[in-house]
């Protein structure tokens, strides 16, 4: 069984579609048990309305939420009965193996260090969201936990990110490469010059050199290595080209009585070819190296999503990635 | 009349793109006058197919070329009669008021440092494309001339691109935005945190805060300031996703019998929409900040690329680009 606990509270669209995708998850595979932290007359009343296991969904009362707009540090140290510090605290005390939240981003990733804690050896536990690309999915790492990382912090991201892409996604022997303005090793910025020969002498990664940007959609390596700010930037363009191009291709379909026709015959395969492109069906990001898993869902994540966040702390569980990760990382120390 | 000197050797098209380029825009605006720089008897050969004014190309011979394998240092440094080499040094002497090159990036950044040379006060000159967006344009400043820049330099970024967006393209009081992982001001790295606050006490921009990634596409800014690391993930991440995605949605529109029948119908009016988002209608990217205009133009440029990045240099000259960017800075020094 693998116990999900989850940020009932957290999200745009929470609690019902959070609370809704949790009962999708339960019923779609019976190794999963929902620890539903927030308000519980809340959550209750929302449940009522689904079938499912009662054993398999549990409820933790918490009286607090943490928003958006609060300072994530002041607000993890001072809301002890917050849905996310009380769900965060249950993976710490090992009542729980993760912890899914669409809620404050921040809040997240400081309850994460502060609560949960780095695995032993780990210097800093990045962020890693799967990115659609054309030829299946790409792990980018990190996105947005770690600013201003050092060279150490990007070998040690590579390797949980091979970890994770071989045992959870299933990619046997993933190719990693780091984000770089050009193929030539001389290239890029300080940190990456530092990072390159560091990676080139890992044994237990698949380095395959420096990718650019443009080669990130086309899925040219399985495990995308860069400091946050740039992954920050690389997951957010991604959504907002996505969203820009698909707009302005709706707006030419729309444009002529000719094309609207046009329209209605491609609308069902183009929207099946769309959804490849959907990040929503991998889940949130995994936040990795820590002592439990914490997943960060889109902060606008529908019952889909919520769900999909879940179903990956199966894989997560069964093929010990903390384990795994431990053991690549203390390579690394040797 | 304007001059511009061409890198006819330069690119992989050339030079039949190149010269193609030049002569439709001497046939186009009878303000330019473009000298071609590289070897006489080919580009001579090539000429003789078109019609054009005899008195507005000239061809200035160079007997070498700079490959993009090269590194670009040594390359400027020692090939005296290159293309790239001979038609700066047109610039420098006042012999030309611009070059325009599709070659090796590396050799025109270098060279527009050591030949054309910075105006005075320019700290870095930035590379600057033009990036389409769903509402027009978008200046993406800088792209990849400077790595591990200083918060002065993005400063100076923030003024050469107001004065270039405002006098050159005709948007009044451009708005300006950093490149950020937030909305928040105490949000960023290192970087952003220290120029956040030197932008917003810059009083002849109109510095409108952070701009996520995700709002470049959407066009919520007209100049968008970064370090050239950034910028360049930004720029190749915005040709790779519209390849991805424009061809994901080819694939889907050829999936059917009936989404094909579909296709023919909407190609017409997609062909439209999707033109607002092609890039070489703007020509290549100004580098700004030296005495002299320097155009990039993409390594894959065909004529039409070439045509619009050589009449880009009549409103920079009619303009007065570079006094008015002069006088920008000394505002910044004060």
């Amino acid at each position: 069984m693998v116990k999900v606990a989850v940020d009932a509270m957290g999200g745009d669209n929470a609690p019902a579609e959070v609370i809704k995708g949790s009962v999708r998850a339960v019923n779609e595979d019976n190794r999963i048990h929902v620890v539903l932290v927030g308000k519980e007359a809340v959550i209750q009343e929302q449940l009522q309305q689904y079938t499912y296991d009662k054993e398999r969904i549990t409820v933790v009362h918490a009286e607090e939420e943490i928003t958006n707009e609060e300072a994530p540090v002041m607000a993890v140290r001072r809301k002890k009965d917050s849905s996310i510090v009380k769900a965060m605290t249950l993976v710490k005390n090992n009542e729980a193996d993760a912890f899914v939240s669409a809620g404050s981003t921040g809040a997240v990733l400081v309850g994460a260090q502060l609560i949960v804690g780095r695995l032993p050896g780990v210097e800093r536990p990045p962020l890693a969201p799967l990115l659609p690309t054309a030829k299946g999915v790409t792990l980018l790492i990190d996105c947005g936990a770690n600013v201003d990382a050092r060279s150490s912090h990007l070998v040690q991201f590579a390797k949980m990110g091979s970890v994770y892409m071989e045992h959870v996604i299933g990619i046997k022997n993933p190719r990693v490469a780091i984000v770089n303005i050009g193929a030539e090793e001389e290239k890029g910025n300080a940190l990456v010059k530092e990072t390159f020969p560091l990676l080139k002498n890992c044994n237990e990664i698949n380095f395959i050199g420096s990718i650019e940007a443009r080669e990130i959609p086309a899925g040219y390596a399985d495990v995308v290595v860069c400091e946050a700010f740039v992954g920050n930037v690389i997951l957010k363009l991604y959504e907002g080209m996505a969203k820009t191009l698909i707009g302005k291709i709706k707006e030419g379909m729309m444009s002529t009585f000719r094309s609207k026709l046009g329209a209605l015959l491609v609308k069902p395969a183009l929207k099946e070819t769309l959804k490849d492109l959907d990040s929503s069906q991998f889940g949130g990001a995994p936040m990795l190296g820590l002592k439990g898993l914490v997943v960060k869902s889109h902060g606008n994540s529908k019952s889909d999503e919520i769900k999909n966040s879940i179903l990956q702390c199966i894989s997560f569980k069964e093929q010990n990635i903390n384990e795994r990760i431990k053991d690549s990382i203390s390579v690394n120390e040797a």
